[in-house]
């Protein structure tokens, strides 16, 4: 895992702005789950998603496989 | 692995608070099984999960897709 | 995961060709499924994949299986 | 992988305990199999089983999603 | 991943005669796909295999369960 | 990836055993595979598998389970 969160990055960068957008997204894993709802924020090692329920959903990021927005 | 567990990480800080309020919490792992339980505590490798059966299951964070409270 | 992008090995630079070219490709992942669409760019972490919706979806390095252009 | 056993973790202590009890234990794989028996060792890359063959089967750690004492 | 491709490897330099021989293998990955073609190069993440559309197909390693020659 | 060949674990200890005495063993894969033969070499990344073809199959430990004796 990363040591610091690394911003600089490309994919980092874009998920922050779903983050800040309080953009709808799906998040597909690798258990072929697809999650949907908002990231609330996130660190080097998950994404914390706030479903419907409204209740933090804490998401590896090494079971993702992809992150798109909500069509 | 990380060295030290890394309390500083809003998603560590997240599951300590679990611990502390004795949550109970779903753990989804890539295995597609869903654990239930409380989690009485968590370290680099591995989070400690109490079941029904009160015996303590080890579940290996490299496994998880995802924890969340349970509904 | 690399501090840097590794531009210096053979498969990056092949991925910055489909790049630059705007090459459709298939990506399959771990999952099974198949994205289809062009890399707008790529990093580290993830590759940023436009499908026909025409939205990025970021796809995890870590979830590939392989890339290879549209027959 | 660590470079040394970290027997500082609390997961590797409660391993280490059932090894010292003979223990009968599940370990439940991402291969979805669960393997029964008791452990003899483990060290940063796998753990050693005794099953009923009484023959070793190491298991990688990078396999496990959980171990737990047999009910 | 490595700095360098580990080319003192035996793993490496068997792959590295594949290549040279131009020997046709079977790449199984741990999505259950069966590949085949001739590697035509390999660095630390991934293996270029020429399948018979004459395309070049990037492989990560980290999907890769097994490489043995076409019987 | 470690560095060199970890020879001081027991299970590389152990496995190298399985190669001295020319020991048929399992190996089964995240697969679900199940690759049967003898273990002529391995090193930080491959177990190289002479199965009954006779032919070196390079297995990723990346993608393996667990190895036992065949009983």
């Amino acid at each position: 895992m990363a040591a610091e969160l690394e911003t600089g990055l490309p994919s980092i960068r874009l998920l922050q702005t779903f983050v800040k957008e309080g953009k709808e997204v799906e998040i597909k894993l690798l258990t072929n789950d697809v999650l949907g709802g908002k990231i609330r924020w996130l660190d080097q090692n998950c994404i914390c998603l706030m479903e419907q329920s409204n209740q933090p959903t804490i998401v590896w990021l090494q079971a993702i496989a992809y992150v798109k927005p909500k069509s």
